[in-house]
């Protein structure tokens, strides 16, 4: 297998973006405090200092110990954006909490060595405890990284090296493995700063050993101190669920509960790059195709499912009745640049594209104190009320809310937004991937060479983006410029002179292989004509209709623009679309506008026989990310067609 | 209030019909005898010998009883149509159990006497009590009616006699009520067999003591004993689920449980006409108009949620996750009788028509012996199959099933076709009502004078009913002809004389008044064209769509006749129907043919832009009764208009 690309480090990339910068210093300067206190207020913090006696407020939960990491991880990535004394502090008091909270033996959990001591390890399945852990260790990863001190990196070696000795095929050894997965890809990260082998086994163990026969779950319930945790009450005695009905190199499609899923895919994957593992890649590259070829919604949201938040089957894409959770959209974007890593093709990044923009971009409000955690692509607000009040779907909202008890999605926003300069470059010897387009000035050593890209645009609303290239001397290389999918024509000029692209494309990148000057100048300009988008003819809930996408973005229509019952909304096939520039929250948007019918009210009968009236409308869609900004709305992405 | 119409006497009426003899044939031949063997190797029978112990096979459960006494009574109507000795025997056997689980106090009731006795109405929301008397009762009643033996009736008069005592608003009376209504519906008929004031009067209490605060099923939640039974795991805390929410009285809008809800409306609307109370009846009207005008779907079929198994909020009316229960959709029928015979408007029989040929005909297949729980407007076999795994969906099924653990349905069905005599007509005084189009001799007495009325017709399949009348001598009286909502234009003569419809059409009928003469003649033709019909705007998943009617038969497309993936269909505006006839197992059947477009694959890309192709296609649409005789199909009944 050729070399595997890398993610630059995030301190060689600064972003500089229009449609970005405000909403990353937004993270940065309230998210990232705002959920300190809300893991403070909650109780997770205090969980720490193991203190807790039963009957006492704040009862720790199985889960708490990885909101607190995934908001470390958060931190740690912006004080590389942005120094901050007083964060780091309040980070290095969290850390030592964490520290003080470890065992003798390394292991580290405040729910199970508080409530439940005698119960460590013996719910796999539903416990979170290695779920917890790999979210500590990816934190103590990252604010190394960061900040280079050591003091959690070791703390959670410790803890690691524990974890090796109670799991593996050994004698006397464990061989269960995470109910829900996110270990395997932080064993991965912490190989890598730790150059530790046996992190890397643990990982390739917990990988290889998940669904072999007898299932680990249905030994460990039949065990000693077995708990069955209820907080899911959408748990389903089956173990797809888990991803643990087969092994996974027998599985072919994305199964089970989507965020655990998604997580696994990114933890074999970084297994196969690690291992040059040619099977397990293969394994990785069909479950990939089975998400986007028929279970991942327009939006890059997957999980349609709200019982068991999980993957259904082929095709079955419901939009009001969607999950798509936030998570397992982030999860997406781990699994994608894994993959684009090992296969360097634009595909892998298209999808991680969508995800980001749609379902990522749109989880969190413009004021930073606000989440999505599940994502439909269509909102009728009476009737989320009333599953929210009669079928307890509690973590579906019409509007972004401050905080959820199960608060996965809120620290895993803010870590995915502060890492954001991680996903735009790639590089390799002496190649050089583009694969966002996000204004940004970038710095890669190619040997002992310096390039420093600085990247212009304002996308994703125009197609325009230049690039100025510095070299501390010529130097040849090639940069790969993404071809987005959505494009359906694009031009490029290298110091104003026009390049060929078709015949330089491979794998859906431009490749400019060149001896690169000081002061070169690329200019790529991407037509970002309005698309209808329509569904395979296997999603039934989308026939009919079709999505309206720029660009990147995937639009919808809302009741504050169009009026309610949106479901008596349709477009005619032949609907000229125009873009218009409106400012929404401030911010300049690119609406688009355009005619449609609507039915007209049919009176106080149920049923009408023969015919209905129509009038004509003017319509207006939002980008899908801007939804549910103003207030209570009927939102909707795919529109009928007639 | 004018006086309330009766239905007649089930031995008054004889069914000879194309449509109806086989399948009320096939339900007194098959049906209940097979129900019969359920019952027995279920152990439904065997728990009234109250000789179950701890660890036993066949643990009674709280419904048994109830399912046990619908047996009961459909082979009571079914001994008044058909005279069948050995089934009388088999009955008499049941009847001798039954008396033999009566306690010394008149309490009856397997599961409580044998399993829990100390939970004796401890728990009336969940344990079903009340619910089981309220069908052994009905079940008492009707055999008395149908023998003229009264072993039966004595010990349900004890047992309500006991109950009496217990349950009222006196000093020491529980102020409780059931948490399964349908007592009301038996304490009324109970009353009008014994003429005994006090069963009218408990029924009138649980009437108006419903809901009235502090609820009482929070006050047994509190109480000693109570235990919560949780057969039912969609079961949310809340109130509304058994219609106590607020006062009966207070309540607007059909709510909760739909069975239950029917249930108890058809108990007011009893208790309102029996006891001349007009507050009540504006109630049962309010109600009425809340269910047709917003939350059934245009099967007839009711409460469309599958959680709970309830109604939802206006205008929701999901297709294929449709729960439209089938003892709901009777318990609708019931209702809308008991309306009817108060308001004596055809708007009710409209409705009872609809439920009955569409989702109570299609409930059982021509077999007998299969039958539907949940009755869905659209069938996807993938989805179904997902939701039964995952979703613990198991009521509702792909094709009709042989039994189900919780079997209310089967012997719901059994005991309305037994009785379907009762529903042909009605009358009062001097008038007569004739309801349904169904091919029968009745026999009616106005003072004294015979009338004796022979109706012919090949209905629902054609429009044309012929009448004969026959008289002891001539009478005056009114007969009244339901002039069908789905009609748009018909004919009457009378002894091939024209009548002016328009001019003696009153609240749906037409009302003929006249002498009636030995061998008068009535020529009924309703026209009955293929119509379109439109949901209400305010019904989102209908929107686009339009469902096919002929006569009061609503029309589907399976998959069998039309291919699969029956979404990517769709139907233009202008299409022109024609019926065609076909044998479909063994019937005649009047289908419906037309022509379409059919979405063209789009091949492995899950989304694509700008266009899809499309071809045209021929369509089959058949009778929504008929669906899933023919194997597992896709099946829909709202077909998208282009």
């Amino acid at each position: 297998m050729s070399k595997i690309l890398r993610q630059i480090d995030l301190q060689n990339v600064e972003i500089e973006d229009k449609f970005w910068s405000g909403r990353l210093e937004t993270n940065i300067n309230v998210t990232i405090p705002f959920e300190y206190k809300q893991c403070k207020r909650t109780g997770r913090l205090d969980a720490l200092k193991l203190d807790w006696k039963e009957g006492g407020k704040n009862k720790p939960h199985i889960y708490w110990d990885s909101d607190t990491a995934k908001w470390i991880e958060a931190a740690a990535y912006s004080l590389v954006v942005k120094k901050d004394c007083s964060l780091e502090r309040k980070v290095d008091g969290v850390i030592d909490l964490i520290a003080s909270a470890q065992q003798s033996d390394g292991y580290l959990n405040s729910y199970f060595t508080t409530v439940a001591p005698q119960k460590r390890f013996k719910n796999l399945r539903d416990g979170h405890e290695l779920y917890c852990a790999g979210h500590l260790i990816e934190a103590a990863v990252a604010y190394y990284n960061a900040t280079g001190k050591d003091k959690f990196l070791n703390v959670m070696c410790r803890y690691a090296d524990y974890l090796t000795e109670v799991f593996g095929s050994g004698r006397g050894q464990m061989k269960g493995y995470p109910g829900h997965q996110v270990i395997e890809m932080a064993l991965v990260k912490l190989y890598k700063v730790t150059a530790n082998g046996k992190y890397l086994q643990l990982a390739k163990f917990f990988v290889d050993q998940r669904g072999n026969s007898p299932v680990w779950f249905e030994q460990e319930r039949l065990g000693g101190n077995f708990e069955r945790f209820n907080s899911d009450k959408h748990y389903v005695e089956d173990f797809s669920y888990n991803q643990a009905h087969k092994p996974v190199r027998q599985q072919d499609k994305a199964d089970g509960h989507a965020v655990r899923a998604c997580y696994m895919y990114s933890g074999m994957a970084d297994v196969a790059a690690e291992t040059n593992d040619r099977d397990l890649i293969r394994v990785c590259r069909k479950i990939w195709d089975s998400i986007t070829i028929a279970r991942m919604y327009v939006t890059g949201g997957v999980g349609s499912a709200y019982y068991s938040e999980r993957f259904s089957f082929d095709g079955d894409l419901p939009n009001e009745t969607a999950y798509s959770e936030t998570c397992a959209s982030i999860a997406l974007i781990f699994f994608a640049q894994r993959m684009f890593n090992i296969d360097k093709d634009s595909r892998y990044i298209d999808v991680l594209e969508k995800a980001l923009y749609n379902t990522v971009c749109g989880s969190v409000s413009f004021d930073g104190m606000h989440f999505f955690y599940a994502n439909p692509l269509e909102e009728y607000p009476p009737a989320r009320e009333y599953r929210g009040k009669y079928e307890n779907e509690n973590h579906v909202q019409s509007v972004r809310q401050e905080w959820y008890d199960t608060a996965c999605c809120p620290p895993n926003i803010a870590r995915l937004l502060a890492s954001l300069g991680n996903y735009v470059y790639a590089h390799s010897g002496k190649d050089i991937y583009v694969n966002l387009y996000i204004g940004s000035k970038a710095d890669f050593e190619i040997g002992s060479t310096h390039i420093s890209l600085h990247q212009k645009t304002n996308y994703p609303y125009e197609g325009k983006v230049v690039f100025n290239a510095k070299v501390s001397e010529p130097v040849k290389s090639t940069i790969a410029f993404r071809l987005p999918e959505w494009c359906p024509r694009a031009t490029m000029k290298i110091n104003a002179k026009s390049v060929n692209i078709k015949e330089c494309t491979t794998k859906g990148y431009i490749r400019v292989s060149r001896l690169w000057q000081n002061n070169d100048k690329v200019e790529l300009v991407f037509d970002m004509p309005v698309r209808k988008v329509y569904a395979n003819s296997i999603v039934r809930q989308d026939a009919g209709r079709f999505a309206i996408q720029r660009g990147p973005l995937i639009y919808c229509i809302e009741s504050v623009d169009n009026g309610k019952f949106l479901s008596n909304i349709a477009v005619d096939k032949n609907t000229k679309f125009t873009v218009a520039n409106k400012r929404i929250l401030g911010q300049a948007i690119s609406v688009i506008n355009f005619s449609g019918k609507r039915r007209i009210d049919s009176g106080k009968k149920l049923y009408v026989y023969d015919s209905i009236k129509e009038k004509k409308v003017c319509l207006r869609a939002i980008p899908f990310y801007l939804r549910a900004n103003r207030g209570l709305a009927e939102m909707m992405v795919w529109l009928r067609e007639c």
